[in-house]
Formats: C-alpha cells, structure tokens, sequence
C-alpha cells in the first residue's frame, strides 16, 4: 500500500528535505524512521525539496509498504524513531496513482518577520528581525502585480533545474501578529529560492530601497540583479500542500 | 559610573544565569562582552538565577564602569561581541545605591504551553506540549489559593538556599494565545524551581491528576512529595524585573 506522511519539521539541523552527500536530510532521516519501524527499506517522495534551514509544518511525502500497521496509525510508529525536531503529524492510505510531489496542487509558504528595536533571541530562530514596519500598501501595490501567471526567471536562484521558470502564484498574504507579520504564498509551484527573493523584493518595496517598476522590469526581463538579496532560509516554513 | 542592563537571552545553551564551573553562564558571557568593549573587568549583577535552559526577554543586572560610553547607548557597544543568543536590549545610568537584584520589587514570569495532537518541533523549544487543553476553571480556583503571602517550602526544590521560604505571588494570569497558553506569574521573587513546580501542579488540578485540596495541603505542610514533577525548564521565561 502507499501511504501518505504529513511532516513538521525544525530545518535548523538539516540540509534539506533532499538526500544529500554532504549532510543529513530530513528525508532520509524518515527513510530511517521508517527501516526501523517496518524492517523495509523504502524510498520517500516528497512534495518537493525544501533548502537548507528551512523549516515544515506541512510536508507532505509518500511511501509503498507492506507493513500491516494500519494507516491511519503509521505515524504513531514512527515519531519514536525520530528526532524530536522532525514530527509525523498524520498519516493515511492513497491509491497507488498518487504521488506526493506530481499530484500536488497547491502549497502555502510563510516568510516571517519581527519588528523590534533590537534583535529579540526568542523570536530570530524562525523569523528574520527587522528594526521598523515596512510600508504595506506598497507592498501590496507590488503583491498586485506579482500574483498570477508569470515567467519567474528574475525570482529565482542560478542553479535550478526547473524545465520552466513559468508558475502561478494564487495570492500573496500579510498576516500581522504580536511580533511582525509574515508573508504567505500560494502558489502551484515555486522556483528554487523564489519565495525568499520575492520577500527580499517586497521589503526593499516597502522600505522604499525598491519600487513596483523594479518588480515589473524584473517580471518583463528575467533580470536577477534588478532585485535585492536571497532572504535567509531560517524564516521560511513550508505550511501546507493541497492535492 | 552604575549601568542598568535590560537582557534577551535564549537559555537553551547556557547553563544559566550564573557563573558555574562545568558550563557557559549568560552572566560571564555578558561579563566578557563588556570586557572586549570597555578593556576593564567588571562584576556583572543579576536580578537573580535563572536555571539552566531558563530563557529571557526582560532580564536585568547592573555593573560598575569608568568606561566613556554614554549610559544609553551601551547596549550598542555590548551587541557586536555577544552571540546572537543574547541581546541587551536596553542600558540606562542608575544611582550608585541601586542593586539590580536588591531593589527589585517585582519579577514576571510566564510558563508557556501549546495543545496539539502531536508533538510541533517549531514550537516546542520554547513551551511545553500538552495533547488536551485542561479545565481552565479548575486551575483558576487553585490559582486563588496560591495568590497572596505564603510560606512556598513544598514548592521549591531542595538544593535552595534562601533563608526564607515565605514569598509574596501578586498574581497569576491564564493568557491564551492561537496556539495555546501560558501561566504568568508575578511576584516579590520565587525560590529555586517554584514557577516550575507551581506550573506542574497547576496543569495536574488542571487534568484532575491532583485537586485544589493538595494545594492547600501543600501550602500548609511543606510536604514536596504531595505535588508533581517539576516541568522542564525550556518553557520558562523570565519576562521582566519591576524596580
């Protein structure tokens, strides 16, 4: 049968959801989790690689077993054998078409910031400190023209392999809270280090370093260096991933 | 001239507060900050312990310089040699006659829990999991019991050296938050391990695991042993230092 894992995660530790020579991945920590659990060695699909750093709420991933633990209870055996920054939230059955990373729709990720004076050490591990409140309507002025279906050649890291840098972002979220606020992507798909380029872009936008033009120019022409710097990854979280 | 520090710290490296021999303290560290920035070789004074893993946003403690620095930019110069685990927040000139611990009046501090089905690794650094939320009725009566002067001794645990077990709790809040609550607890001071002891007790009478009685009987006894375990230290913050 296959089963579907949904993952949260503290990235701090890992080198990414992919397998890795260099360092230890959270995807085959739970390959791991799951030898020791079931005696099976089994490979792992994600719904996609998360980078260094960065962190899940809702990872989804699937793998083919023939263990008799029943599905609904398969993450129950396997958090023991995990460290405690990787959780199994939930598991289930899917038909054998299903396939974590293909079949996915959509996925949400958050990009969090905190507005304090000084950097506050409780809040800098999974957000990234700014000293004053952006302007917002800025920023939406520019969310405005980034929403939608768009070549994101400029938003997106040298070194991807995506055949096409064409996606299409659904919406574009600032969701304020006690500390700051946070951006909240959904998209059917994004390049790699694209959510934490388009955060860097928006900020320069919202603290005026940037403008909406730049945002369209970069759109028109695929240019990376119209836009600012990669965000770092400790303030990414993969929240959710439909299907 | 007498500088008044306001500290963040994040505990989960040090071995508390205060100076030991087998372990980094934030106090030394704060000590050797002050040292690389001013050349001179200060004593640092704290508003009191904070246990090993015990965090911080409003910890206090006053030294002695002849340093030039003005008074309120010194946390400036302090920053760029602390790890980013620790942050001065704020620097101020105070009277000769002021000890930060001494004169303190007032100490808040908050216990902080998140309730979810599953243990949430990007959570759980700072707060305690529960899988249920506990009847916040029953913890609130216990609370009235626990407001006001008493003698704490079944409430602190044994290695304290205060010569005195009497304490005065002003109050304790229920605050909840999206993803749960924490207890805050004002008082004139709190002996070895008592917010943590309290906090135990309080989620016990919570869960029906003890009654509002065995608090009461603890006030009264001094017994220990008629409370629960002590809750780990890694959801404990010391928030602020009233003068």
């Amino acid at each position: 049968m296959r089963i579907l894992l949904t993952l949260s995660y503290d990235g701090t530790n890992y080198h990414g959801w992919q397998k890795q020579k260099n360092g230890v991945s959270v995807c085959e920590t739970v390959e791991n989790a799951i030898f020791i659990a079931t005696g099976e060695k089994v490979s792992v699909t994600g719904s996609g690689r998360t980078d260094a750093g960065v962190h899940a709420l809702g990872q989804t991933a699937h793998f083919d077993t023939s263990a008799t633990i029943p599905p609904e209870k398969f993450y129950k055996a396997l958090n023991p054998f995990l460290p405690s920054d990787i959780r199994v939230v939930a598991s289930k059955e899917v038909d054998k078409s299903f396939n974590a990373c293909r079949t996915a729709k959509k996925k949400t990720y958050a990009y969090s910031f905190y507005v304090s004076n000084v950097e506050n050490p409780l809040l800098d591990r999974y957000a990234m400190h700014l000293r004053d409140n952006p302007d917002f309507s800025l920023i939406e002025s520019a969310i405005n023209e980034l929403v939608g279906e768009h070549d994101f050649r400029a938003f997106c890291a040298s070194g991807s392999t995506a055949k096409t840098t064409v996606r299409t972002i659904y919406g574009i979220e600032i969701v304020k809270n006690k500390n700051g606020f946070s951006l909240e992507f959904t998209g059917n798909g994004f390049l790699y280090n694209m959510v934490r380029i388009i955060s860097g872009a928006l900020i320069d936008v919202g603290n005026s370093v940037k403008t909406k033009t730049d945002i369209i120019e970069a759109l028109r022409t695929g240019k990376r260096d119209l836009l600012g710097k990669t965000l770092p990854a400790k303030a990414l979280t993969l929240k959710s991933v439909e299907y």
